[in-house]
């Protein structure tokens, strides 16, 4: 979906651009340089380098998502545990804790099965997620940042430019084509930040909120694994996490 | 009310730019491309596709707005059933459940005579409160986010039009014309956000507040009768959700 | 207050349009349907009509606030019944109840003589408080929503003009007097959006707050009232509401 | 240091103005009028009286600060009344209660010694608090006001100005003059809010929460004198509130 | 990294205006004088000294950031303690007292040693870093309101600028270098402002949240030492502050 956006985003522009006839005017270095340049050099004034080596993760994680898993998928898998914890045990769970590719559920049993008390081990998950939500929201803090400063250091350039042009001042040609420098700095500036860094940044927060919602199932799954609830219990309390649609097609299958 | 507002601000600036002789001026398709292209492209690059799909209900819901069930009726029905509950338990209410067009009231009375517990029930009914106020929340924000980005691509297209108007300078009757169309694409951008984009998120958010509120009321009344209290108590509870306006409408019937 | 202030924002306007001649450009009828027009319509698409129908009430509101009854009188009075139901129980307010004007206060103590439960009458008035400022937040969020979009609509007239003035752009006296008028849709959106909407939304604000600060006053006393506590606690509860200089000119009487 | 900062303000806008010759322009009677008339209309509208009044008192202040008790000299005090308290009652203190500056710390105490139950003069304290901090955000938030609505009227001067100009456009002289006062207004909008009214609303939010923070001191101070805490034990709660520096030279001296 | 970002940024503007031929006209001493005279101006009157002193040492503190202590580190000594009490009890921590680097840490566990009970110590801890948090967040918001005012000076000088240049508005060649000036104020307020303190404002609240989040970290070290647990469990409570990744290496290590 993000590449057909960035695709009919950049052809509206084309287009409009083409037909204006001003295509050769929008490439232009010094616009390049003062717009990504100054934006860049904010975001390392900024952020500790801890956050910044994040940018590149985030901007491939874009492109390609990661394949989550489906929510139904982790409250049957949550929900089987829970019928052979009831039958045998939490020790019997042990040998399936390879096959959980979910890191943060496997590393949570894993507590149960060391012993470990509920309210440490919910403690424990409680951090975890609020340390990945602290993490995400840093760098999606990054992004709009950039979506803030892009746009001014088009102004700048816009204002660079018009300085340039009002030293020559008395030549109306020359100040027409430098003009047009001016104006197509303040476009990549404005460009930048609405159509790149915004629509990323909440785009990568949306990824968030779903990835948070998924830990927060696995907590409830986990505590109600724990309280030895009846399964039917279990698949009841988290089936409140999904959707009325997500349900329904649940039962239609 | 919406298509009269809707009516009325066409109206006005139809009337202006009528007494302005500049109606022909103002159909661009290179402002309509640009603006709303670029608010969609920015849209599908900034939210999933989950999110992007309910665009179309959201709109239609503008214009048809669901009926909804008015409180009073519900209060009156829940009294009824506590006092049936009251009378002969709560498997009594069973017959009726079909009756009960709203599903989340359906639902929640499916859950008690089911057995489960109250305070399951409860959880149950509140994550999905939440759960329907995210979404409807992530929908405004869609429509926010339109609003927000509508106008900068307006002032995308008025750079462009200044870049294309700078390259003639010298020739101020052509400079003229390409101003204006200039002008177009921001005036389509500011007139889309502020009076398209932006009332609609406002209007369903509103929508959004007063089905919450309904399903509150549903909450409170669930507990009440759960809790076996007799019916003018949960009457009382219950009309403590109205407005003083609409109590003396009942009272007076 | 409120029209001392209109009479002085005017006033200034006046003059200083005055020293500068252009009084007769002022009154532009283009204007006027633009940005008042726009404004009624967009609020129009945004809120509900039950929202919209509330906004006459609260402009004469604003002219002509309502007498609000002292907090000292109404101390005055919660403490006279505080020590009437300590001596012979909470029946014996029955005939008092007539005379008391605040509707919320009576209501509440006839809950008390029903035999309504502490908790009951507690949470019923609670919830009156919540939905009052609800509906108080709804009608300045209109007030507010005005502001956003006047100027904005003010902006658009400019837009409307200057597209006018640009056609005719080779005979500069034309474009002089078209740019005015252009201008004074400008002046319009952003006068009616700051010197009108914005204050009146402020002000209805600080009466809602004053008004929600009375009620919790009387939810404090009757909760002093049914606890039996005796009468000078009740006073000295009540009086922390107060502010020192209030209490002061109290005790100076 | 607030002076420091005026005439340092004032002093660089005066260098500059003087350089550029433009002095004698920078009185303008329109300017004045317009942008402190407005904004004192508009404050007029949008506050209550009570509110409005206390602006001088407000303004006084910032320029002759009130001077504060020194938190170590109020620590001091009231560990000296813990351990009066802790040898011979709380009547014991009722002598010292003249020579106790502070009305908040005098008031809470009398409370104490009037026998009223901890938790009533905990909530007498705290609900004191409330409305303090209340009443110190009201005034903070008019001149916050003032901070918004003062370049606006500037704006407004500027449009009004444009729109004389565009009157006698053919003449570029008369023109030049007017566009210049049409700046002044602009000028004064701006420099007062931002260097005039935001900053004091700052500072007064500042002098409220150092208020406050002492207040929040004698309410910690009073609660472990009526818990009958050892003097020590109150010392180090009380503590707690003072900055690391501040409690290393309390102990150098 | 900071460094590498400013020579970054002025470097970026540096190439556009070399390539410009404007490198003389930016330095400017009326745009020196008014923005950064002006900006300290603003911060002079808003904050009080007691915070401003503190600048300094927050901009050498961007330069030279504070080596931290590593928290992998902190949770080290805190188990070894956490060992050594559970053996021999609180007082044998006494001799280590002078070895922990870390204030905050010593300060807590002086406290323990000398007797005070756990709610006190706690209380302590919190009011310690509530306080710290506050100073933090009060010089980022004097880099903040910098960041606010730097433009808008800019704006005044660009205001003076074009008063001056509309005074001899016939001469179109004095014009064009006056303007010049004008667009130099701006540039340096925009630039200051952007690439200047609202990076620094930034920074500094991210070295304030890892400060905090490392005394949080001893705050549930010191609890769980003083509730006895079994240094286990000391430590896995206190590596549910760790990112993922830092446990994971110090697993491998």
């Amino acid at each position: 979906m993000t590449v057909v956006g960035l695709i009919l985003g950049f052809g509206c522009v084309y287009f409009v651009m083409l037909r204006g006839e001003i295509l050769h005017l929008i490439f232009n270095i010094d616009a390049i340089v003062l717009v990504f340049g100054g934006t860049l050099a904010t975001i390392l004034i900024a952020y500790p380098f801890s956050t910044i080596k994040e940018i590149p993760t985030a901007i491939r994680f874009i492109f390609f998502p990661k394949k989550k898993e489906h929510p139904i998928k982790m409250i049957e898998q949550m929900v089987t545990m829970s019928e052979k914890v009831k039958r045998s045990g939490i020790e019997s769970v042990q040998p399936d804790l390879a096959a959980i590719k979910n890191q943060f559920l496997a590393h949570s049993i894993k507590m149960l099965i060391d012993g470990f008390e509920p309210e440490i081990v919910n403690d424990y998950m409680e951090k975890e997620i609020m340390y990945i939500q602290q993490r995400h929201q840093k760098v999606c803090s990054v992004f709009r940042l950039m979506a803030t400063v892009a746009p001014i250091f088009g102004l700048l350039g816009a204002l660079i430019g018009v300085i340039q042009v009002l030293k020559n001042i008395t030549d109306p040609k020359t100040m027409g084509a430098s003009m047009a420098i001016a104006m197509t700095t303040s476009f990549y500036g404005i460009f930048g930040a609405n159509f790149m860094f915004l629509p990323v940044a909440i785009k990568l927060s949306e990824y968030s909120e779903s990835e948070i919602l998924n830990m927060e199932l696995i907590i409830e799954g986990i505590l109600s694994i724990q309280k030895g609830d009846v399964p039917l219990l279990t698949e009841k309390k988290l089936e409140a996490f999904l959707s009325k649609r997500l349900r329904e097609k649940e039962i239609v299958k």
